[in-house]
């Protein structure tokens, strides 16, 4: 792109594809035929008074109703009906009336931009299938029929009447403009989805979990996906015309949520979020205070395309799972604990600890995410085996270009379980995301690393998302990954082998007959704990640790920051006994410290004095954010004002500056933001405002507090309006 | 990009990877051992006094003699010998040295930017493997073999005393820096070429021959690839870094070649060449003017990595060898003749044909290139199921993006004639490229389109290359594709299938017993000549063809331009014969139009009269550019001078305007240009220039004459070096 501008690169000797949905074609409402004199024609003149699009009786048939959006919104491979007035009653035998339906600048036939469907005595076959049902005094009622493989986008409808000697068009109007989506109740669309249960919860749920946290204490997070709300649909749009995504690939599904996966991010790209992992999100709004997409969306769409700061993994799998479902894909957030982010592909995840058993953060490349959030699509893979449809992963954070961009899928799930990593696209990257091994390494002092411990079950311990038709996590890991150590587990590793992925040649040090683990409280922000270090010899002779116990602070993605604890224990354990030591955490040794979402790392490095051997193992304290609260007063009802308060108590010894409070409720209301300059210690602040709904059911308030100090400050209530 | 200047992204929380081989690491000259308290050393303090690459026998042994560079360039996975001397005798069983090999500004031990290797005391196994060859007096002789995959570039070399208290380190020193590349001659390596004279072609070949023209009339072009030239091997290193092609990704050949084949055009990144194909290259250099890589890739690396001004497939091709060959992949340019340029991947190039046989051009999107010339490298794929191992496909020319970027490839030819196409990177779009069906409409008035003639065998008609120590071309048709119609041809159709490329499920025409084919002699630009038109009554009726000849200027790309005739012939044939027509075309017909490289196309659409079915043929006339001649006066010997003229007459009546004449030579001359303002009708200019070669051998004089009338005109001699 920048280049453009450099140097100018005319290619009028290459052919240009549209890839703009909001550009139109505006055909003339006149056409005369080519080569043919002018002259009265002998047919007579019909003409078209009307056109009712139905919208509301083809909204209801399509599973489209939830849209808040005045045009028709229809799904692919199903008929939905159109009534044409002409002003004179219609004659089949006799008239030609061709419907026209156009997407994007320059339509034409053979790349489904341009589609015609003929009514009357010329019937043609064509991509659109269209039938007369009925015909009423001067009202035509037509079937038509997208293809199951029809682009998504906003097509313009005009009806032209055929004479001898020319087109008669219907001027352009809006009103009869529609979109077409994705279907997943219908078999031959590739995204289709045979359980009803499954589509609610993935296609029309607009309001999801998504967990965070540590695998030990599993935090879940309501997030209004939103993707009925008023200009979402048409923001979705944007973001495929800002991607210059070609018209001609918007029905492909597998290239539209590749696309998506990238521009989701602003890198390379004009994307929807800048990511920004810095702790200073000051000139934009902090990826933990963000309560849904809309807000986002709709940001995105009135800045014109503008990126939104800022974002964090849970916000691009929150916002990509509202494009997706709102297109009519199948999709869910997944969040993989422990989830490895290994750049070279070599299965290997790197800590390099000092000689004294303190992580060399600046050798320390690899990282360990405490938790990673993508989504799953559901769909046929006709680019692939037949076996490897179904789920498939994508992933919009920007973590590694994939193949030059910042993107990652569409992978199949099952050809990561069975290490089957040749097929597109980036299966080693996930591969390794959910299998890969953390290797310890001492530096001498040389700069040499020796291998002291491999840990090959930490990564990819837990991968969960939420349940269909409940607000419990479902444990998916075992569509990931066969049980570590089976022999399917072992044929799995080994065909990814064959496939590329270096062998795990290092030498495992010795067993030492001796086993650490380190256990902790769940906690709050803010209190004293205590980690029980469990020290298990399962040898005939008694042995004697020395450990060092490292606590720094971590970010989610893993990168450590400043270090608050160093200390030390001595503990001598009897032969097939296990001794416990315990070590104090204060508060006021961390709170100091603490970034983002106050991850605690504790790295223990032991030495057997009478072997000499190492050991080392770690563990993350999430210590949980305090408590927001949520209540409503009176009984909602439709069209009747109900009150809701949120409020919050400062439990900390210092001022939260700067607050952000966040409501919102998808299909209730959009966003409502407050600020509060300042919270004292012990201060309480409450919020309370006036809800009028518009629709009954049930319906979820989320709301969010943030600041630099605190973080994930979250709460959600149901609420069921009559 | 963009974004990076309008949002600040800081990253702190997360990790970032060195990207560039022209920033160093500059380690300090004294490190002093963590937690050693300063003491006298207790080991005598070894120093160094000199380190000696052996630059000329190494590459001797690495075959890289050839490359003009004054550094050391090894290959991976072979043993290359230095001589330290010390300032006094090395001790193998006391002294402790460390020899350090890094690249980039931050070198990492498990990212492969830092290496270590041991001599004396302490032995350690490491990436590379190092020996002790001999000590004489203070002089230690010692062996280097950089691993298999070893990160391909520029490594800074230190050597490094260890002593009790810390490391000493040599000062920095880039007469000591050396080039590790790929090794075709390693067995180990994936870009392993089996044969000599395959790598004295594929990888050692400075000079090569790119094909254009038609296939009825192969037109060759020498081209130097000049991978040896001075300055060369830091130009492809530069390519990377403005790539910021991580370091950590420069030992992958996969990757390598994917990256440089985005990175040859500027599209999306700071890329090498510019793509034009407009016919007004007045701001830079016309894509037909070059003779050869080196003027391009000195032009880029002297202007810091901005793009240069202009390319067309062949001058992509032939940067992109050049820059394969230098960073040791085998590589090859291949032409195919009738290449599809098929953008929605369903195997279908569509030509729209007017009611009166004239081609559509708003309609007509899809391309048949005349000819369109890529790249194959030669390595094994451990990415994919082993067979698929050999010649990849990769190309350059920016055609189509591939997953977001303008690139193609590698993918396996053999995938290609299989039909297996689910394997990265592009296998859909090659295939079409070879396998396309062109298909003729015709719309009526009402606009509709109806297939009047399919043409399954002018796609992908031959494949050619250079053949392997010959000037000739070698047929490598059979490589991408089965023979046309034999069962392996529709089984591989049936993979396809299998793959997603939608079925050619058109109906196709009736069969109307009648054909036609249009001959051409092969002409010279400005030369009046005939075409044959042959009607072939295969049936028991006569019958009558009334035809419309259209002829249109073309550029290489299939896109038509201006239309210069427009004729009509009717014949009538006998049953079972064969009837010509001839049809003149004056050279005052399509003079006037002529656009880049003088391509005519010709489109018969012919009518039965009896029966009312139509019938198409094409055929692209290429007519031969002017002469241009070299002639040597004198023997060519080491240092001495010999004369070179190169001479042309304008054939022509008009004047040609601003001509660029270009003569080089690999490992003779660089690119010396010469400038005419005119040459009027009939004139001859002479460039005569002196040459002293430095080296014997064969070498072959490369020289270009254009202008903006006149394209294509090209010579080449061989001679002898005493």
């Amino acid at each position: 792109m920048l280049h453009a501008a450099k140097h100018p690169t005319p290619q009028s000797g290459r052919v240009k594809f549209s890839s703009s949905n909001s550009e139109e074609a505006n055909p003339p409402e006149y056409e005369a035929f080519k080569g043919v004199i002018p002259r009265a024609p002998t047919t007579r003149a019909l003409s078209v008074l009307s056109v009712d699009m139905l919208v509301a009786d083809n909204m209801d048939a399509h599973n489209t109703s939830s849209y808040k959006n005045t045009n028709l919104i229809v799904r692919r491979n199903k008929e939905f009906i159109i009534v044409i007035r002409f002003d004179q009653p219609f004659n089949n035998q006799q008239d030609n009336v061709q419907l026209e339906f156009m997407i994007g600048n320059s339509p034409t036939e053979n790349k489904g931009t341009y589609i015609t469907v003929y009514i009357g005595k010329e019937r043609r076959g064509g991509r659109w299938k269209g039938r007369v049902i009925g015909t009423q005094n001067n009202d035509v009622t037509v079937g038509i029929t997208p293809d199951a493989s029809c682009i998504i986008g906003r097509f313009n409808t005009f009806v032209t009447v055929m004479t001898d000697v020319g087109k008669q068009r219907t001027p352009r109007n809006p009103d009869t403009d529609f979109y077409v989506l994705f279907n997943p109740w219908d078999p031959a669309d590739v995204v289709y989805m045979p359980r009803d249960n499954e589509r609610q919860e993935y296609v029309m749920n607009d309001v999801g979990i998504i967990y965070n946290g540590e695998f030990n204490n599993i935090a879940p997070r309501s997030w209004n996906y939103g993707q009925f709300e008023e200009g979402i649909l048409d923001a979705c749009l944007l973001v495929l015309d800002a991607g210059k995504v070609p018209l001609l690939y918007r029905g492909n599904a597998i290239e539209l949520v590749r696309q998506g996966s990238a521009l989701m991010n602003s890198q390379d790209d004009d994307g929807v979020l800048v990511g920004n992992w810095s702790g200073d999100y000051s000139i934009g709004t902090s990826p933990t205070a963000w309560t849904g997409s809309p807000e986002i969306l709709l940001k995105y769409a009135k800045d014109g395309g503008l990126p939104v700061c800022f974002a964090q993994c849970w916000v691009y799998a929150g916002v990509l799972n509202t494009f997706l479902r709102c297109l009519g894909i199948p999709t869910r957030v997944i969040t993989n604990y422990s989830s490895a982010h290994d750049n070279t592909g070599n299965l290997k995840t790197d800590i390099i600890l000092e000689e004294d058993g303190t992580v060399n953060r600046s050798r320390t490349r690899d990282s360990v995410w405490n938790y990673h959030s993508w989504n799953e699509v559901y769909m046929r893979r006709p680019d692939l085996p037949e076996k490897y449809s179904g789920w498939q992963v994508v992933d919009s954070t920007p973590q590694e270009t994939s193949d030059g961009l910042y993107r990652c899928g569409p992978t199949s799930v099952i050809a990561i379980k069975e290490g089957e990593l040749s097929y597109p696209f980036d299966a080693r990257f996930v591969f390794a995301e959910v299998n890969s091994d953390v290797v310890y390494y001492q530096s001498d002092k040389y700069g040499n690393s020796n291998i002291i411990s491999v840990d090959t079950t930490n990564v990819g311990k837990l991968i969960v998302t939420k349940r269909v038709n409940s607000n419990d996590y479902e444990d998916i890991t075992s569509t990931y990954k066969y049980p570590e150590g089976s022999d399917q587990d072992k044929q799995a590793m080994q065909m990814a082998e064959r496939r590329g992925v270096p062998a795990r040649d290092y030498t495992k040090p010795a067993e030492t007959g001796v086993a650490i683990e380190l256990q902790a409280d769940t906690i709050r922000i803010g209190e004293n704990f205590k980690l029980t270090l469990n020290i298990k010899n399962q040898t005939s002779q008694k042995c004697t640790l020395n450990a060092t116990i490292t606590g720094c602070v971590v970010y989610y993605t893993g990168v450590t920051s400043s270090i608050f604890k160093l200390d030390s224990k001595t503990a001598s354990v009897d032969p097939w006994k296990t001794t416990k030591v315990m070590i104090d955490v204060a508060a006021s040794e961390y709170m100091p410290y603490r970034v983002e979402q106050s991850n605690l790392l504790f790295v223990v490095y032991g030495r057997i004095q009478e072997t000499g051997t190492a050991l080392t193992t770690t563990r993350v304290v999430a210590p949980r954010p305090p408590d927001l609260t949520i209540k409503v007063t009176g009984a909602p009802r439709v069209g009747k004002d109900f009150m809701v308060t949120v409020s919050f108590r400062n439990p900390f010894n210092f001022i939260l500056n700067n607050v952000q409070l966040r409501l919102e409720s998808p299909g209730l209301i959009l966003t409502r933001l407050k600020t509060y300059a300042q919270i004292p210690p012990g201060g309480t602040v409450q919020y309370t405002d006036t809800i009028t709904p518009w629709s009954p059911g049930k319906k979820v308030l989320i709301a969010c507090l943030d600041c630099a100090t605190v973080r994930q400050v979250t709460s959600q209530l149901e609420i069921f309006v009559q």
